[in-house]
């Protein structure tokens, strides 16, 4: 028998690593900008760093102490201290008024400049004060190394090296670096401007108060606090109903005003699927791609949903895939739309959170200048800490919680993980990659995971 | 022999966790206000997050399919589909117009309200199209199990549970939950303002040259960094030259317009540490704390360092410790200043940063809310990759990097981990924490880590 609207399931299902890897080819670092040092933090780094300066910058006192020339305390011992002279305080900030000649000592504080002749710092608290003919001098109870308590000049870093690549990701420690060699001003990629669209006549505001059969769009929300942590600036363009040419036109309009656009709901086989009719008009103009892209412009939209010409995407648009193989969020799909990326996730909300750290992300890193290698997924493994007794056709991503015990690292998978469950959303701080098969994994077993934020 | 400045030295060093302790008590929950849904991620609740209603609200259809009776279909299979006559469409957001009787099923899209008399959906793909008396109809041909792809009203929530206490950082699946039950305005704690004060006469400002002995300020832009990622907004009060003077007065005006303040520098015991100074003149008005009160208080500061009447801190101030049983950054110290929390960190680089994760990431922690035991440390296990030699009379902190392997999770200790040193502090993502002992640790031994961001 003829099963029903089997063109439209027959979209081809494109590998997880393959897709990932179109979504980077299409999303190609973006605008760059100079922002304060001060605001430079989880930034994205637009040039290298490079060090302007030796660094530390002359050699430096680690303590609090004398300078001292260590030969001259070769014999010292706790009952026969040696006694050196003071000729000069070295404060941090200033240069000592003296060189230390033989016999002689300077008082130093901590990254104060270690001056001419002195080899080593001798700690505060192993000196006494003293005083030889009526003038300031120190006893110095042990031998000091020479270069001991002192940090030489260049330890860390030479003048020129390279500290970050662009593309890094800015930490408080670079923000140190940064600060140290005299960057003020800041070269960074800005941040996306991203476009969140919800698609679905069911949804309600917000705001409003429910009413039976619809649901409020908490996923517009979700996705901007994703795309907040990824360094995105989200605009939230409202909620769309199932009608091929609102959506067209809400596309249009976000193209205006973004670098990238996330749409939600909408993307499966149903007759009302506004964005699985939207994309399947288009036609995939890569060769990679030609086997997927027959099958999806041969896609033939139930009478509600075919793409009218008001409805169509504007030209310099090309599907990138329409199916991923994955559980949950299979339909998830990927275009170039006047182009721009254009990503479309499900309307569930636990497959749109699966779909924003598989695909988005990723993204919204390359955007930022993340060399596409480095803006893949981030892997580890972990340890099942209980087994996961469901089995996939295709690579399933599983909402888990880490913990350690014993230096090793445990993933155990969260209840109410179905596609179209939240409660295990803010729990998970990581998705379990198992492999497709007819059987889960058992506990004990070592598996992939994502890494959250 | 009597040793120099011997009652400088003798601050009473507190442990870690005490120190911590004293510094979460004197850091209470602060102001708290509403924002807009979409931008509440990484904030902190302050009221707790319940269900408004049954979720789903109503049993909804996880996929695209019909509803049916499931006993109208025990005979069904692929050889003998049963024939059920197609009633009415339930688009999702639409109730649908007619009940499920015998015989008969309804259209359903994902999301959809199932139609009273059905008790479970068919997928899509399951069925074909078929015609009764010149009526629309669907062939069904496997069985359908009462539930099938039907998620039951208050599967996942019930009314009034309540979904996450007050202090919950509000990650991305939180953000989801708001938005579901209803809630536009989110209240949360204010971010906590975070004056930061640099002080050292060495200083130079970041954008300067640099000038021989002096190095430039880059401590301040890293606290920035670190109280922005902590959810605090950071108030840059720049530099002061090691004057208790000068230091007093910047505090006077940090205390105007700031929750809590951070300085670094001038903790150790140098004669310009100003810091140590400043502090030294406060008591520690706790039982607790009255030995170690005892012997700050019985300082006896270097002529240039007495805290003349101008210096002073204002009334209601008290010293928390003015030593840590660590290393590095033993001179870190902690103090209530005029009602407020004062950690005055060490100008130290790597200190400073440790000192940071240490002290003040769990005080902005519980200035948004966070109870007192779970500001605490985040702290987790994990294996060295690498020994560390070095032993120390209080616990050490050692900046390393993470990794897996097998499910295992590996710390390796970073190079340039000098309490001076600035290059290891990118690229550390966690502190090892190692207990005091005349020797450090092996590899392979499994050690206490505190995970940083």
């Amino acid at each position: 028998m003829q099963l029903q609207g089997e063109a439209r399931f027959s979209r081809r299902a494109v590998k997880v690593d393959e897709a990932i890897r179109l979504v980077l080819e299409a999303a190609a670092p973006g605008r760059q900008e100079i922002v304060p040092l001060w605001e430079a933090g989880g930034r994205y780094l637009a040039e290298p760093l490079v060090a302007t300066a030796d660094w530390p910058p002359f050699a430096r006192s680690g303590l609090d102490g004398f300078a001292v020339r260590s030969a001259d305390t070769a014999l010292a011992s706790p009952s026969e201290p040696v006694t050196l002279r003071v000729v000069a305080t070295a404060r941090a900030g200033e240069l000592a008024s003296a060189a230390v000649e033989p016999g002689t000592a300077v008082r130093i504080m901590t990254g104060g400049a270690v001056p001419p002749g002195a080899d080593a710092v001798v700690m505060l608290e192993q000196t006494a004060d003293a005083l030889v003919d009526g003038r300031p001098a120190v006893r110095v109870k042990r031998t000091a190394e020479p270069g001991q308590n002192i940090a030489p000049r260049g330890e860390e870093f030479r003048r020129g090296s390279a500290l970050a690549e662009p593309g890094t990701k800015l930490r408080p420690g670079h923000v140190a670096l940064l600060g140290t060699f005299g960057c003020a001003d800041v070269p960074v990629f800005a941040r996306p401007r991203v476009a969140v669209l919800a698609t679905g006549t069911e949804l309600l505001p917000v705001e409003a108060p429910l009413v039976p059969g619809r649901i409020r769009d908490s996923n517009s929300a979700m996705v901007a606090a994703l795309v907040q942590q990824s360094g995105g600036v989200p605009l939230l363009l409202g909620r769309v109903p199932d009608e091929p040419e609102a959506a067209a036109r809400a596309i249009a309009a976000a193209l205006e005003q973004s670098d990238i656009i996330i749409t939600t709901g909408g993307v499966s086989v149903g007759d009302y699927d506004v964005m699985a009719s939207l994309l399947g008009g288009l036609s995939a103009a890569t060769s990679a791609l030609s086997a997927a892209s027959t099958t999806a412009s041969s896609t033939a939209p139930s009478a509600n949903a075919v793409p009218t010409p008001a409805a169509a995407l504007p030209p310099n648009s090309r599907l990138l895939f329409n199916k991923a193989a994955m559980r949950p969020g299979s339909p998830t799909s990927a275009a170039i739309v006047g182009g721009k990326l254009l990503l479309a996730l499900s309307g569930n909300p636990g497959a749109c959170f699966v779909g924003f750290e598989l695909f988005a992300r990723p993204a919204l890193r390359r955007l930022q200048g993340v060399a596409a290698a480095e803006a893949m997924l981030k892997l580890a493994t972990a340890k099942l800490a209980a087994g996961f007794a469901k089995g996939s056709p295709h690579e399933r991503f599983v909402r888990a919680r880490l913990h350690t015990e014993g230096g090793v690292l445990y993933a155990d998978p969260l209840a109410f993980a179905k596609s179209s469950m939240m409660a295990s959303i803010p729990d998970a701080d990581c998705l379990i990659r198992l492999k497709p098969g007819s059987q889960g994994a058992e506990a004990g077993a070592i598996v992939e995971i994502i890494l959250l934020q």
